[in-house]
């Protein structure tokens, strides 16, 4: 399935460890540990890091509704039901919030984003979707970054299901507000968001209303100051979730990210042939393909559901079926972490053609 | 210290299950009997209950935002550091919060309330701390409630230090929304906070203004009735927390909630005798205590900061300092959950004896 993924033992034993205070400096020293090594996965040198207990749609309602609170005019390239969101959530602070649509499967054409931005240079935020989880579209961030510099739009990004195991440079690709959360390319338990702010987004959020209280940046980077010494964030922080990200965090950093996002790449594509001899149509071409989930067509061969409910019945293998319009035309594979291993897939692999056969007869 | 309280081993050993999908029929089921679990804990029949990931502001932020947002009139009254973030809070995201304050170490003034509601027909709804953890104050919700439905107003009430460890009637009370978090008196580790939601409450809600996405009430409202067989929530569920908290909530309804209620007021009365008996002055009097948080007067006989450093040094007890206007003017013990026990007070109270007796000589 397309996360949450498999956790490690040592990273699950660090979500039970006794709860500590959240404050003090002992607490402090190990917060301030896990947004360093946060920084370098996110490969950002000096912009901000929050961890905010929530899910990640807390994380990019934090972004978006700290820049676009008070009707200030964004753009939403949407591919997918994750794009929806950002736009869904881009609604309820500002009523600007234009759109562009793209086939589903099909990444976000920048020479589109060029045009309309050079169109319309009121436009002053750019929203984006990474990976586009519900499609396994990798969409072109590191191009929208340039336009983004040239038409001097901020833009924010939801790295949600990308970071960790697949290339995101935050700094190198200017991605102003870099979203993620702990329960994917991260290989923690689910219940932190992951935030990295630039100094220009910061200086359109400080002329940005308040777009409520607990994910309003300000309130964050207000604590993160005037109690840097003995409680660095302005609420109960979620210690053990804490704890299980800087262990999960420091295995990442021990394996290298370069070798990560080379297993990645090598497991993904490994996979995607092994479909295509079996016979499967791959949703996504080799251009835009994700390498943490990869979507397949249905086809006159099987039931999407069937496959399913085979695969977990039979084999304690889980892979997920469409969101909403899809529901029922692809299923979807997710490799990222320890499923992006030979180890993860072949029995998968092996699943899938049992089934074929057992269907074909 | 006033919370996180110290967690069950069975809790912690929940907390570090094998992560899980957050979907699903098996998850759903775990998920909606936590909800029951929390139902029965919070005395509520049939009021709405949401699990977000989060702390307990984020909590307090979903209800007040979903309520107030648009500019409805809200009243706080503030007597502490807690109340004055309830008027943080609504302040982001309405103009018109009125506030009346009360001294600190004093109860809110039930008939001061009564009067400016009735001079102001306007004010739609009232917000209001339980509990002032900043100084150990509880505040008399029961007669709020009365007085709010005289006045037709709804009430919300940051339950966050009390619940679990002191009663809190929702339904009996009249609390249209509830807001508690998962690391106080409910025993469990920080990162979720609970919400119940009156059908009176909803009323108001339904039309009012979106407050953001992520802390939106009508959008939890509609995932938990959109997709209430797969995914009755609109983000990745912080899964291990869940597991935790109904571990929790299990040990607190086996031990029963009113022996529970009991056990807090009786360490509690025990543990003001014997703070008197050593020559402290409580900052509270006995009709407004707290049964989870004790506060205690700074004297001549010692310095606050020496006080709590002695303990953590030569006992490793862990008490707290005044927060604000309060540093230094006073300190806090925490005796919620596991900490209101003679086990966990006696040890204490040599320790402050023992720390007495070497400063006097």
């Amino acid at each position: 399935i397309p996360g949450p993924v498999e956790v490690s033992d040592e990273v699950l034993s660090a979500m039970s460890s006794p709860v500590v205070a959240h404050y003090g400096p002992e607490w402090t020293e190990i917060y301030d540990e896990t947004l360093s090594l946060a920084r370098r996965v996110f490969l950002t040198k000096s912009n901000d890091m929050f961890l905010i207990p929530g899910s990640g749609s807390a994380g990019l309602d934090a972004g978006l509704g700290s820049l676009v609170e008070g009707n200030r005019k964004v753009l939403v390239p949407i591919n997918g039901w994750f794009g929806r969101r950002l736009r869904n959530i881009a609604s309820t602070h500002s009523n600007d919030v234009h759109v562009v649509d793209f086939e589903l499967g099909e990444p976000v054409d920048v020479g589109v984003i060029d045009d309309y931005l050079a169109d319309r240079p009121d436009v002053e935020v750019l929203a984006a979707t990474h990976c586009e989880t519900s499609t396994g579209v990798e969409n072109p961030v590191e191009e929208l970054g340039k336009v983004c510099s040239r038409h001097d739009v901020l833009l924010i990004v939801d790295a949600v299901s990308s970071l960790g195991g697949s290339r995101v440079k935050t700094d190198e690709w200017g991605v102003d507000i870099c979203v993620t959360a702990s329960q994917k390319g991260l290989e923690a338990p689910p219940g932190l968001a992951l935030v990295s702010v630039s100094p220009e987004a910061w200086d359109v959020i400080e002329g940005t209303p308040d777009p409520g209280w607990y994910l309003n940046l300000k309130v964050w980077k207000k604590f993160a100051s005037d109690w840097a010494s003995w409680h660095p964030f302005p609420v109960t922080m979620a210690v053990n979730n804490v704890l299980a990200l800087k262990q999960s965090l420091t295995r990442i950093l021990e394996e290298g990210l370069e070798e990560r996002f080379q297993r990645h790449e090598e497991v993904t594509d490994f996979l995607r042939e092994s479909l295509r001899n079996l016979g499967f149509t791959l949703f996504v071409g080799n251009d835009y393909r994700s390498t943490t989930v990869t979507s397949v067509e249905a086809d006159s061969r099987f039931e999407v559901e069937e496959l399913r409910e085979y695969l977990e019945d039979e084999h304690s293998i889980k892979i997920a079926g469409g969101l909403g319009d899809l529901e029922g035309k692809l299923f979807r594979i997710g490799h990222m972490g320890p499923g992006a291993s030979y180890d993860s897939i072949l029995p998968l692999l092996f699943g899938m053609g049992k089934y074929l056969r057992e269907v074909g007869e």
